[in-house]
């Protein structure tokens, strides 16, 4: 079979590029990213010693995602994706813990990886009720802190609608009761440091011990790219595998996957690079303008509203009236649309892939099959 | 920055081309998976819905692995590489043991994803002395069934020596005491199958429940793609995450990872059916031949040995008399060639990418080294 054939077979499926993709937390990568991925495809950093000069690389890309989340000398790697950084956060967390302390505190919002890291590691999350806001309620994280209290986990960019939880107050409470504190910015962290007044997160706040982010999100990189990253080195020693018979010679491994593509570390590097703070601020500042636009364009559609005011480029459409959730889902998504479905709204992703001219076509679509419930009703 | 730059900046590092590289497990990617790979670069499957034919895909491989495994109708899924492969085995064993059930029977020359693994779910490993043939002893693995064996391990194609483990008879211990059996296939499952008269090791062993293979090791497939295949499909129901909220609509999550490379599946995909089963034959078969060739070259240099006969395309080639083993692989290693360490060994994997010249090159500076120490003792 050739190549031809099989993209025939496959010519079905929906593409970032087919503009159909409207809830997906992924994009596009960059040009230059993939550019840069496709040029050392066969590299793998799991044996460290043979690209020693990728290593640094690594380094020097963790070390500025460090600066960018106000940590000078921070520890950390780039890993495969959120899911791997989450768990890895809550695995060194665990071991750095007593043994009786296994809870976890975190909102009910939070992202399935934590579901994951619970069962893979023996771990009982404590989930928080959110408030009006859909963040966290931190009364009740601080009345849930207790004996076994392993950790406690703030998440800056909600799976659900993209908010930032009071991570200062947890922070607060992180330290005073001295708990391991790990932020879930997988989403956020490529978002919330380029828009002026959003909520602090990061390292400038004490409590913090770790934070995830993920460059294959709004860093622009390329599947599969995530990154962990820890105050300080001496944080991720609790995780090491000394391997002793890899090709390059002997390594510490800190990853959950052995083989691990040398090509996430090039290309996240080289989009960092290539587009500097200045880029991704832009980046941002462009989906934010889309996204004002398109809630503004909601807000305007009878039987339609926002759940929350958006803090980032994630919007949660809900309808209003007796218009049925499930119906217009299924009617939108009859039209070819991808979107996100929760309990009780829409959730719509304003990424770098989605354009004005996509949007006005999906608001288009819901107008048309509002009248037509509207006329059957 | 431009990607020239970056080029030259990673310029010293080892690459598969360069046929510097003698001790690693990964590979030059075949052409035609390169080529692949590239084209669905930003495809997601964590969100299955967006790409149902790169799903439908998705099960025609591993339909066809399990076939190449004796098995009609598996379970399983693509995933990123065997140690993600190797603790969702174990992940899914323990979901399934009594909660008592902790212990894990394999050889002491396991992959260090067992480490992960047992660190991670709260196993013990019980490591089984292997014997002169580097094989587990199954009569010490019997000896240690006990109350709280929760599964045992096999290796088909070590880490060490590439020898396989006497699967039928730990099946047979499996079956007896009704125990979960994985056979870790990393490296083998794409080479014995291809090679007459090896060691049985896959799902024609009633005992087997789970194996993993690695198509990015000699199956030519891209960093990072490994499998985990299931006997039934009923096995991995004991890992499921349900995600609603999927742009592509509700989906069941069983990998560690959520974000999860499309590309990894075309590609692997699409190597097997450009070379087929008779296409992997041919290349294993060139490269035992090369293995054979290289194996009576160093049992006829004065001071060298092997350590076993190989059984697949690793060899471990030791020191005889006086010669100080990691004096040698110091000497070797300064001469720009990346070897594999083992305390007694020094271990060369016959991938694809490594040339006959190049191994001829390799023994020449062996010989240079020897005599060098020969004179200078």
């Amino acid at each position: 079979m050739k190549l031809s054939q099989l993209r025939k077979r496959l010519s079905g499926d929906h593409n970032f590029k087919g503009h159909t993709i409207l809830g997906s937390m992924c994009t596009e990568p960059h040009k230059i990213a993939v550019k840069t991925f496709k040029r050392f495809l066969s590299t793998n950093v799991g044996d460290p010693g043979l690209f020693p000069k990728l290593i640094e690389l690594e380094k020097d890309y963790i070390k500025s995602l460090g600066q960018l989340l106000s940590c000078e000398a921070p520890g950390g790697s780039v890993v495969s994706g959120g899911s791997e950084a989450n768990i890895l956060a809550m695995w060194t967390a665990r071991n750095r813990a007593q043994k009786h302390k296994r809870e976890v505190i975190i909102s009910e919002f939070c992202h399935f990886s934590f579901d994951k890291a619970a069962d893979l590691l023996g771990l009982t999350l404590v989930k928080i009720p959110v408030g009006s806001d859909y963040k966290i309620r931190t009364d009740l994280a601080r009345k849930a802190v207790g004996e076994n209290t392993m950790a406690i986990v703030g998440i800056a960019g909600t799976t659900g609608l993209g908010v930032c939880d009071p991570i200062s107050e947890l922070s607060e409470i992180a330290v005073e009761h001295n708990i391991y504190l790990h932020v879930d910015a997988a989403f956020g962290g490529f978002v919330f440091p380029f828009i002026n007044g959003s909520s602090k997160f990061d390292f400038s706040l004490p409590g913090v011990m770790s934070i995830t982010v993920d460059p294959h999100k709004m860093g622009r990189a390329v599947i599969q790219s995530g990154c962990i990253i820890f105050r300080e080195k001496e944080i991720e020693e609790s995780l090491k595998i000394d391997v002793s018979y890899l090709s390059g010679g002997r390594a510490i491994n800190r990853s959950i996957l052995g083989t691990r593509s040398g090509a996430s570390i090039a290309a996240s590097w080289m989009v960092l690079n290539y587009l500097g703070y200045d880029g991704y601020r832009k980046n941002v500042q462009n989906v934010m303008k889309l996204t004002d636009w398109f809630v503004n364009e909601v807000r305007s559609i009878k039987g339609l509203g926002v759940k929350v005011q958006p803090e980032c480029n994630i919007v949660g459409v809900c309808t209003t009236g007796d218009i049925n959730l499930k119906d217009l889902i299924r009617e939108i998504r009859k039209c070819g649309w991808a979107v996100s479905e929760w309990p009780d709204y829409i959730r719509i992703a304003v990424m770098p892939h989605v354009s004005k001219r996509s949007l006005v076509k999906f608001l288009a679509d819901i107008k048309r099959i509002l009248e037509f419930f509207s006329v059957n009703n």
